[in-house]
């Protein structure tokens, strides 16, 4: 998947990312986050991760094939940071630059939740390549999809071919949502909790309310 | 190229690079270096980088495609620690632990070379990866072939078709010199400078001359 644009910004060019566990429903947030920008007659770009350029669909691949069964913590989130430094160089920063939203299916929250605590890389070391590939870059704000780990994997279990991650089992997906419920804990005003087992409209309604202060941001000095 | 073993070791594992620019006689020295060490039954490693490893190679591929001319230096150093992470964990690492030699034909030093110099990402960015994957490992020996750049590219020159670093220019390959040569003189007793660009067997001499403190340790300890 490469990045697609909507049309037209008139706040502050902001950048989204969104979370949680496999299944959580961020795929279907995006589209819901499409709508809502495009009502507003904001223009954005929506990419993902591991992804959003041909180099780093290319690295995703190599993180999602069975093949690599045997791939090292140290090496896969070596591969992570190499798709989002392609990423960050090829889309994000041009986007933001140019007054452009960005929002973004997953981002380093993902790193810190995937490889820190599932692969027990642990938070420093994520930290390191964090500051090395991003300097300050983070996230506005992030909506961290949250449904218990079953609730998750129920939802994909219908899809037939898992891929490496997907094939992990629940006790990785249990470190995986704990680090990411840390995170929510520790940067309340960034990274918001959003309980994604509820129904779609549900979901969108907190959606849309924990992005409200951004939304809103500027359209009076428009 | 996965890694290929030879036999018998006696002495303490050490862990050679052989490093220089395209065309210099790195894997030429390779195959001396592995009659050397076969003829004293020292059991040894032979290996590369970046590679080593299936996945290593996967990102080898990835690396050297045209298809990603537009690959960012950052990215592209971070695929090249990557391999490096993922060769340390699989193959290097096990191996000394098991008393083996390690030869591998370029290490960090390229990445210093290609991506700090050649890219102009600097040695400081360079070495902070270098510690996050490596920690304190270091080559025990390095030679690094020093030739001209214009006689490496003269002996690649027939080769036809040319991967996304050999299509480098002169002055891309002259900083990678110039930061290899830096690393000598910063380096002396790790890294020796073998002057390349005469004869095999005046090269083979150096070699031979460059190791034989290593090639001579433990061996009255028999
Ligand atoms: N609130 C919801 N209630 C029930 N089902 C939902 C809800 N939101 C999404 N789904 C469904 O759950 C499945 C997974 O949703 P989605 O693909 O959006 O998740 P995801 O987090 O992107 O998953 P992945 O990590 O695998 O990409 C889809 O079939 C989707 O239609
Ligand atoms: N001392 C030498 N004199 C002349 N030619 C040499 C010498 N050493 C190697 N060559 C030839 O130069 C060419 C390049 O050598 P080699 O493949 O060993 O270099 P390399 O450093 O491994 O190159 P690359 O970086 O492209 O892998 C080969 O054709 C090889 O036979
Ligand atoms: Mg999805
Ligand atoms: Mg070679």
């Amino acid at each position: 998947m490469g990045p697609t644009t909507i049309t037209n910004a008139t706040r502050p060019a902001r950048f989204i990312t969104v979370e949680g566990i496999e299944g959580a429903g961020k795929t279907s947030c995006l589209d819901y986050l499409a709508k809502l920008l495009r009502n507003q007659a904001i223009e954005a770009v929506l990419t993902r991760e591991p992804g959003g350029t041909s180099l780093g669909e290319a690295v995703r691949a190599l993180l999602l094939d069975h093949r690599f069964r045997g791939m090292a913590g140290d090496a896969e989130t070596l591969l992570v940071f190499a798709a989002r430094a392609q990423h960050l160089a090829e889309v994000i920063r041009p986007a933001l630059a140019a007054g452009q939203w960005v929002v973004c299916d997953r981002f380093t929250d993902a790193t810190y939740a995937y490889q820190g605590g599932g692969r027990a890389l642990g938070a420093t070391r994520v930290g390191l390549l964090e500051h090395w590939a991003q300097s300050e870059l983070r996230p506005d704000r992030t909506l961290y999809l949250d449904v218990p780990v079953t609730v998750g994997l129920g939802r994909i279990a219908s899809r037939g071919n898992l891929d490496r991650f997907e094939s992990e089992r629940q006790a990785f997906f249990e470190r995986v949502r704990c680090v990411y419920l840390e995170r929510c804990r520790a940067e309340p005003q960034r990274m918001r909790r959003i309980e994604a087992d509820g129904s779609r409209e549900a979901v969108h309604t907190q959606i849309a309310a924990a992005l409200a202060d951004l939304l809103n941001d500027g359209v009076e000095t428009r």
